[in-house]
């Protein structure tokens, strides 16, 4: 398989248009502001790999069925919908329809800009009758005018006069390809959307429709600007689910048409159709003001802002840079005005997993956010406070106290259909908490912790206390619970789960002493304070003293080795072939857990132990999950392993750009994208927090000649750029302030540069399991690999 | 609550008909051969709690859904379905058609006669429009004509002359009341049954019907003999779900109408249409000519010649008395010509279940029958055997080695929709070992053990070799399973398990060794077996020395306690009010699991550990399950609490009598049932295997008079008696054997009489879970105790 993409520091570009391919290109090319996303689609609608328009938040629920039923089962799931959709710009040329499956195809370029946020297309097409045209079209979501796409579409004759026709349009309930394999599920996702207004009034259409069990209305209206040098005739229609505005005009060789298309969304389950027809059209309003070339220069003033405190920049790896850019440029689409709903695990690319968002968030994506646009960060935060009450609700179904955020959701109910796999993972809970820390340690926001930060970190500290316990000898224990490796789950004292409880512990007792009056709004005594540090000490945290390793929960050194030699490569990954029970009593791990523990909890472990379990675990992770290979690089990384550090940050960078799990088509994996910037600038820049200071241990391999990388500190902006033997440190804007440079203190005014200290490893480079390598280092075949679950 | 029998010895009366109970009578007053099951509905079909008419091993298939799916779980599941009910007789008194809720009933009593194996109904009412009539019915479901139920039913007019017109049917797809909650099952089972024929021909019915998802084929045939002093007209029709046969006739008060109906049934896999149709018609002539004197005198004779050799006698508690009796009764009911098919959960009484059969049957049902028809626990294992194929399939599957047995089943295939709790209790291979152990300890029956029992002893045996393994210390472990304890799941070396598994890899590698030739037929190498006694032998048995007793599995004993305080007395079942993650991972038990090890595994604990955790998990056991009593009784005798056995045993007796978990309604509890004889004869007499002789410890309450029960060992019939001070045991017949009395050694030729040693054991009589005492001592008022799941 050749590389899809031309390797370029700014640009996504394909030059070919694969249609085996197209679902895949269809993320890789969406286009999101965190509200609205719009997938790659083709403009003219088909074909398609699967059709994408989805505002945030806007689901159906589903029956979620059980064989067998439970106490606390959740019965009623979420599902992200395809919504209204407002890309299509089909064409008649002549009398023949433009579909780049019939005619000739002379060029067709699709390009991804990172610095001006736009979609650009270029082709041209020889139609089956004869004629040929050019076609442009440049598509944006726009970053500053949050409810607002607008496409610019041109056409041109290439040799003759041409009588062409454009359809640009709305269309709701569009026909989905592949609706799952519940027939109960396929029923409701079938035309998920009620009309409840049309309306086409001179150039203008607006579509009102609700969704039937969720009952949230969504507002979709277009208008359009058009020059064309001849007569024309225009025609604006619209029933339940389709509004039409066709324009009909002839063009010469030396003519060009242009059509601009604004399309406005918004929706709400409280506000009413008129509010919300209204919302949509005030919106129109303004980005026609604006103009499409305000619009397009808003956006590139964005991107510069967001650029000049996030880029980073890598020398001799161009596929890791083009990378790394471009998972800033998702993760910012995917967070910039998602104002306090959520960021799924796909973002707003695909309807992969639903639409749901996990702890990836939190724990994989919100780091680069935090680092980048604080804000945006904040804001993902704030909408898990804004489920607190729910998260509540759950703890009290469940028997515990606190809180208990769910495993998966859009709105904030459990949609979690497997417990084992969902309710059991508490580890979010403390997850969520980390990133309260790490957003609080990066910024010092005291309003933030008054208002959601607190809160959360009480009510996760108080969910901890209640669900451990403690053992005849003292010990505090959290039993019957899954850590991040689901191929291990309820088991008891996760050494992760344990780990990250005492730091949420820890952290809530720390934030309540300084906010005394929201302690005692939240009626925090000193007596729980107290009983959280006390449990937070005497957590139990299993050690393997034959093997001078951690366990990664009781028992678990103590179980069968999984037999790799009999594991055949098709069979990974493995939850497909195996059955869970297999599974869960082997010494076998899907994704970094321990591992993960090291990097989150630095401080739980010495050094020697993070070699110890690195080499342990590393033998037996078989990377069944995307999430996994980023943090195999950052503690490669931390203990010296270099190379094999960068083999792990070209997995975690290419897996959508090469498709590495072949499931792209669905949505891109955030999470995964986030890895590269979390294994460049916690791997190689070694990035840890201390105490509302920035620590680094930079170290970069041979074959990286320059790593240079943005960070924004307590309202600081720093530039760290690490080459083999040194590390500069440049204080760009804000107050000084004092970092950590490998342990050692510094005090960063304007620049520094500082020596990097040589690190051995004391132990061999660990083997992974049997054909399990990182895949960084075969990139170039992608085609090889069997697909991988998340 | 009144007691709803009378307390007999003999038989169940009941003399008033409470509308509100009808399911719960029904289920009590089922008739059943193993073959054919038949509630105790009403004669005229309405009112009824429940109809039911059942044909073992006759199910249809059901989507077994799940939210999430997983490798290796059973998509289809197997339901009972009501088959073609051929209990209904109508009639029409002058125009109003007799219906117990209108007009007036004068007198109803029902009793079931446990020696003669017939159901009686005698009633009289008053129509609505005045005349009485005088009703009685016979019905039987024969033990020795195994296609055949018949029906004797008489009518006398009470003091005027009567128009009579009776409707006798055999009805089809009977709408169901209720169909459960998933509208796919439902749609399933709202008409089960396609119609292939229906033939009337002079008093004949035929009617031939499949099932639409499992294929399967049944036929149902009735015929008539009518005594009727006057003229009377006949008329005799089918259609495709309905046979009707019609007789009208006059009757003055000193005459009586005498009907007797005769119905068979068939069914098949794989016999074609015509030739069900000729097995049920031929079925049909055999009991046409023995007649119903005949099949009344024959049933007679099987239950007298069952209850020689079975019977148990108790002074002092005439309630355990007829419940111990009813309970035998039902067992043989239910396996008496089950040949070579299951043994449901709730034998042929009722759809509770969904029909299946579980580790119950070999645990707690096959005991009683291997000492009383010890052919019919053959029968029973030869089903399992004949399940084997099944068995090593979905082995292979699930990446084990030998066979494993489905949790839950009708044809042989695993119906479990919840893994935890299904494909991981594997100790249920274990128990089919123990079960095939326990008969060739019984019986010496090296046939047997030839064409059955070594293939499921060493398919087993592999099974626990491949599913343990050795750890660094040389321990044998088995890890991620779950033992009889539902409320703990998925755990590492549970004890039960662990002890069965050993004896069961034992007792393989035993009867390989004496059986060479089936050994190399089966490719067992001396290596192989022993393997298996090596790892028996190094088997990990989890001990907490700080406690003083076993942990039920690794880890229990530093489970967080249960709160039994905080736990209100609505909230039991606790399934039904806490999450499983709940549940498991703390110190509750919902029925006995290391005490049931104690019982099955008897020498592998001494003493004192069993007096020490029969207390210790006492203390949390909270008997959510209608199969631990028995098992609670059983070692509460042995370590000395008689009282508290005798109120165990009274709770595991009188579970449907008393309808003590509201569920009898959709069926019998068989295992709950044979407790009553598993706690009289294993409990109080002490009952043990011991290397093909059987040892006695028995021990009984002042309370308790005298204890008699009848055991066949080895081709010999023993009685033993049990006094306070003495035990009697007498050779009825057979060849003289040698017995354990208390551990001692006697050689038993006709007769001896031995005294019982004193116990008092060492520590205080145990607490249960405050507001779970066993239900024996408040028995009389069963109404006040809540809900309870199996």
């Amino acid at each position: 398989m050749a590389i899809p993409y031309e390797v370029d520091p700014w640009r996504i570009r394909e030059t070919t248009l694969d249609l085996q391919r197209l679902a895949q290109t269809e993320s890789v090319f969406a286009l999101s502001n965190g509200h609205i996303g719009v997938r790659g689609n083709l403009d003219e609608g088909e074909p398609h790999g699967l059709p994408g328009t989805y505002l945030n938040s806007v689901y159906e629920l589903r029956p979620l069925p059980y064989a067998e039923a439970g106490y606390g089962y959740p019965e009623t799931g979420e599902t992200v919908i395809n919504i209204t959709n407002g890309k299509i710009i089909r064409l008649l040329v002549d009398d023949e329809p433009l579909d780049v499956r019939f005619g000739r195809l002379d060029s067709h370029e699709r390009v991804l800009d990172l610095r001006a946020g736009t979609l650009t297309r270029t082709m041209q097409w020889c139609s089956p009758a004869g004629p040929s045209i050019r076609m442009t079209s440049t598509r944006l979501v726009s970053l500053t005018q949050r409810s607002i796409m607008a496409i610019c579409y041109q056409l041109e004759p290439v040799d003759s006069e041409v009588q062409l026709v454009i359809q640009s349009e709305l269309v709701a309930n569009e026909p989905m390809p592949f609706l799952g394999t519940d027939p109960r599920t396929a029923a409701v996702l079938e035309s998920p959307l009620r009309a409840l207004e049309h309306l086409a009034n001179d150039d203008r259409i607006v579509l009102v429709h609700e969704t039937k069990g969720s009952g949230l209305r969504l507002a979709a209206a277009m208008s359009h600007a058009v020059e064309t040098p001849g007569k024309r005739t225009l025609d604006v229609e619209a029933e339940d689910d389709i509004g039409r505005y066709t324009l009909a005009t002839r063009l010469r060789p030396d003519e060009r048409l242009t059509l601009v298309k604004y399309v406005a969304y918004g929706w709400s389950s409280h506000r009413s159709r008129p509010a919300l027809h209204d919302q949509v059209a005030a919106a129109l309003a303004g980005a026609e003001l604006t103009g499409w070339d305000g619009l397009l220069s808003e956006q590139r003033g964005y991107l510069e802002e967001f650029w000049r405190g996030a880029d980073v920049e890598v020398d001799g790896d161009p596929e890791v840079q083009q990378a790394v850019r471009f998972a800033l440029f998702h993760i910012l689409q995917a967070g910039a005005r998602a104002e306090r709903r959520i960021i799924p695990a796909k973002g707003l690319t695909g309807p992969g997993y639903d639409g749901h968002t996990f702890w990836d968030t939190e724990t994989f994506v919100l780091p680069a956010l935090t680092y980048s646009v604080p804000d945006a960060a904040a804001d993902a935060l704030r909408w898990r406070y804004s489920t607190l009450p729910q998260a509540m609700e759950r703890a009290r179904q469940l028997g515990l106290q606190g809180a208990t955020f769910p495993w998966r959701t859009i709105s904030g109910g459990e949609c979690s259909g497997y417990w084992p796999a969902g309710t059991a993972a508490f580890h979010i809970n403390a997850d969520i908490a980390d990133a309260v820390h790490r957003y609080l340690d990066a910024t010092g926001d005291m309003e933030f912790a008054r208002e959601v930060g607190v809160d959360l970190l009480v009510h996760t500290a108080r969910l901890w206390r209640g669900l451990g316990h403690h053992d005849l000898d003292g010990r505090f224990r959290i039993h019957g619970v899954t850590g991040p490796d689901e191929y291990s789950a309820v088991v008891d004292n996760n050494v992760y789960t344990n780990v990250m409880a005492q730091k949420n512990l820890r952290a809530a007792a720390d934030l309540v002493l300084s906010l005394p009056d929201e302690a005692d709004r939240l009626e925090v005594t000193a007596e729980e304070a107290a009983s959280w540090r006390d449990a937070a000490d005497k957590m139990h945290i299993p050690f393997d003293e034959r093997l001078g390793v951690h366990s990664q929960n009781d028992g678990f050194t103590d179980g069968a080795p999984w037999d790799f030699r009999r594991t055949p490569p098709d069979h990974y990954p493995l939850l497909l072939h195996y059955p869970y029970f297999d599974l869960y009593r082997k010494q076998v791990v899907k994704q970094a857990d321990l591992v993960l523990a090291m990097h989150l909890c630095s401080q739980a472990f010495t050094a020697e132990e993070k070699e110890r379990n690195f080499s342990y675990y590393e033998a037996m992770t078989v990377r069944d999950s995307s999430l996994s290979a980023q943090t195999q690089a950052v503690i490669a990384a931390e203990v010296g392993y270099l190379d094999l550090a960068h083999a792990y940050l070209t997995e975690t960078s290419l897996m959508d750009l090469r498709d590495l799990e072949r499931n792209t088509g669905d949505g891109l994996h955030l999470a995964s994208l986030a890895g590269a910037w979390n294994a460049l600038v916690s791997g190689f820049g070694g990035l840890r927090r201390r105490g509302g200071r920035p620590s680094f241990a930079p170290r970069i391999p041979e074959t990286l000649g320059r790593l240079e990388f943005r960070l924004r500190y307590r309202g600081s902006l720093i530039k760290v750029t690490v080459h083999s033997e040194e590390a500069a440190y440049e204080l760009v804007e804000g107050p000084e302030l004092t970092i950590f440079h490998h342990g050692e203190e510094h005090r960063l005014q304007d620049a520094l540069r500082l020596p990097i200290p040589r690190k051995t490893p004391s132990l061999p480079r660990p083997e992974q399991p049997p054909g399990r390598p990182p895949l960084g280092h075969l990139i170039q075949a992608p085609g090889q690999y069997p697909d991988q679950s998340r």
